[in-house]
């Protein structure tokens, strides 16, 4: 009975409640899209990355034993569902940008989806570099299906090289979309706008950023934790950041760049073949051929002696570990 | 028929198997639930959390075209619903601690769900500066919906934020529950328990830990692997750590730490207007106004003749590249 | 009209489009595997994951009340239908390595699965004393029910776990397809190859990278971003590196070490009862008892004057901040 009385009373509140959350969007114009017709979905570009992959990789994913009997029909069947509803979810990231007329963005969208679709193979050829320098480069790959099927820093190469075609063809939105997705995924924060070489490998992948502005050239290869970031800001008179300039480093062919590296600046290049140590923080240039390491660090080495410790740690009620 | 058989032994042992299992559940009391009424569903807060995200951000999440004619539909039913979800879960996770009886946590539950339901206004408040600040601080962020769409350091903010107030009203499970969620997708961890000003921004997100006694005021800019730790515990006579203490440090207004910067202590206070470097290790405080840089490290910076190396890989089967 | 016109342009374009996909297949053969009959489904395994959840914390996961009277009949079940799945998939696991006979295969699939799932009692006894770890070593930890629900390194601990003995079994690829879709829900990177002790415990779990030759002691403890990695690779005549030498750190029992830390190299041993401070870089082996922390490292502590640097921006329209 008491159970039912505070129903009603909490009942009695939720237009009050209504009331208040919907005046709260009129008081706020920058956190909702009410009004606004057109809206990319998250969850429909997830859709298209998903089966962008069935097609980058036939028969590894999708659940469908594929011959050459069938492989006609897989792929077409695929390739007219993703041009639907590539085009649709380009033409919303388009018309929510505002800068096109309802049916010219229409044609917009289905012409990039077109184009972007027909660089499909030219994606192929990139990724079939990337696996290959997956397996040449990390001892514990054991199959290149290994590295296909579950490799995160493989994943996240995936993701970068579809959300950069995107970028180039005009759909920044849609591919920003896609790499946070999968930076959500595997750690891994690739920006689109990057420009990263063939034979391209990240290994345990956790942590990395690549920014922007970075440029990459042929056959890096990058550990987990490293970043390529920007070292500092140019900011207006409002004290806002500026945007548009070039922030992140460059990384020349043949570069390795081990754990927990970090990297910084637009002017900062590291030339050819050069190596950049675990936990080194860089932000000057480097010749080619360099091998840059920390000087191995003062450690603090005491011996503890445990019996010692015990008979404190008895003595005291809460004994201290410093770290 | 080799394969019968062996189907035929196999399924002989899986009663064996079963009882072996079960009886495994009788020993352990700590990890199984078996006889108790009310569980929590990690499901169903995740699936709370996605219909907050319609509430917050109406029109940015959840597929359908909102106007001034149906939004107030719009959310009528979805504060229904989520007042109903909200006061079931609460209920199993007050339950759960068995610190009430059956009715008075039902309306207990119900009224804590009804409360948290009034602060969205206040909440979508400190959302929306959020984003600005995101959008002010980021040079790569072209627009409030790429921030608002896909960055995972505002999605763990704003989970952070919802369940902050979870936390203050009395659902400590459920809030903890929802901040594990987003620091899986976003690779960031705030402890719900922190205490977080306004105007607050983590870019690129990735690797941040940001622990249970936290204080960080406003306009506070952090950057992926910024750790705001503990850095020793207090143990007890069983050398067990003592919980409840204020263990990580306090960031005051307009404090910015660069990337993989770790601070630590309860102790410690980062002054207001401060800056603390990339890679930076500190466990002490510093005044306000203060900009705290590594020294620059020794770095080892060898030249490396490639056509030397190569010659040397030919004449042995495993050259050493050491790191 | 025009939206028409341009439609069947494209639609003309789709079988070229289709037939320069499937030629891109006929060039490369590592990213395609079409005309292979055996396929494990990654989505499958990762299903298979979540019932043995179920199966190992009873209660916690599948949102079943449970008790006395339904226990035998749940488990029954659920062990009933994992033995079919885990069969079906171990045997496209096996089949897809090509080193045995279809029917043969399939036999040792059953027998690989009926083995894993005799293992379960075994598992949860190492499961429960990895709770009681969690608990004992963080102050933040208020239940053993938050632990098991919410917290990412205890998942990734159990992933690591179940993938460990399904590799000792001989299903490479479905354990490392398990720790690398739980290295993307946890950022935590647990090589199923690792050997792992008795209560081990990961805080906050991000960014940690465990690799595959790790040698783990009873009651150690590592903190977010931690390295237990490889040092350098040989490499053959060809470049790449060589497979199968141990290549990862060893550390012996009650070993801690801190967040940040990195330790490489197959000869590296950290003593029994060893800590190793925050931000570490170590590459060789330390005695027991030992404390290893940096140096404090020479920070650069300027004081700055605010309003000298509010004048100074008024001035200019770009003000240049440093890191």
């Amino acid at each position: 009975m008491a159970e039912r009385k505070s129903d009603r009373k909490n009942e009695d509140n939720l237009p009050k409640l209504v009331r208040n959350i919907v005046a709260s969007y009129r008081r706020d114009q920058i956190t909702h899209r009410i009004g606004e017709t057109f809206l990319p979905s998250r969850g429909k570009i997830v859709e298209i990355l998903d089966e962008l992959r069935q097609l980058l990789f036939p028969g590894y994913f999708g659940h469908k034993v594929l011959g050459e009997d069938n492989i006609q029909f897989h792929v077409g069947n695929l390739a007219d569902h993703l041009a639907r509803a590539l085009s649709e979810q380009i033409f919303h990231c388009l018309c929510y940008r505002g800068d096109s007329e309802h049916n010219a963005c229409r044609d917009q969208a289905r012409r990039i989806a077109f184009e972007f679709l027909a660089r499909v193979p030219r994606l192929r050829k990139a990724l079939k570099l990337d696996v290959e320098a997956a397996y040449d480069g990390d001892p514990a790959a054991k199959s290149f299906a290994e590295i296909i099927y579950c490799y995160p820093g493989y994943y996240a190469i995936t993701v970068y090289r579809i959300a950069h075609e995107l970028l180039e063809l005009g759909v920044p939105l849609m591919s920003r979309i896609m790499t946070e997705y999968a930076h959500g995924l595997t750690g891994t924060d690739i920006h689109p706008g990057a420009n990263i070489g063939k034979r391209f490998f990240i290994d345990h992948a956790t942590g990395v950023v690549i920014g922007e502005t970075t440029v990459i050239g042929n056959n890096v290869k990058i550990y987990q934790g490293v970043t390529l970031g920007a070292h500092s800001f140019s900011k207006d008179e409002r004290g806002r950041v500026i945007k548009g300039l070039k922030r992140h480093p460059t990384l020349e062919d043949n570069v390795t760049v081990y754990a927990n590296a970090t990297i910084l600046g637009g002017k900062t290049v590291i030339g050819h073949d050069s190596t950049v140590g675990g936990n080194v923080f860089l932000n000057m240039s480097v010749k080619p051929f360099t091998f840059v390491s920390l000087e191995d660090p003062t450690l603090n080495v005491k011996l503890r002696s445990k019996k010692l410790r015990q008979e404190q740690e008895k003595e005291k009620k809460s004994g201290r570990q410093t770290n």
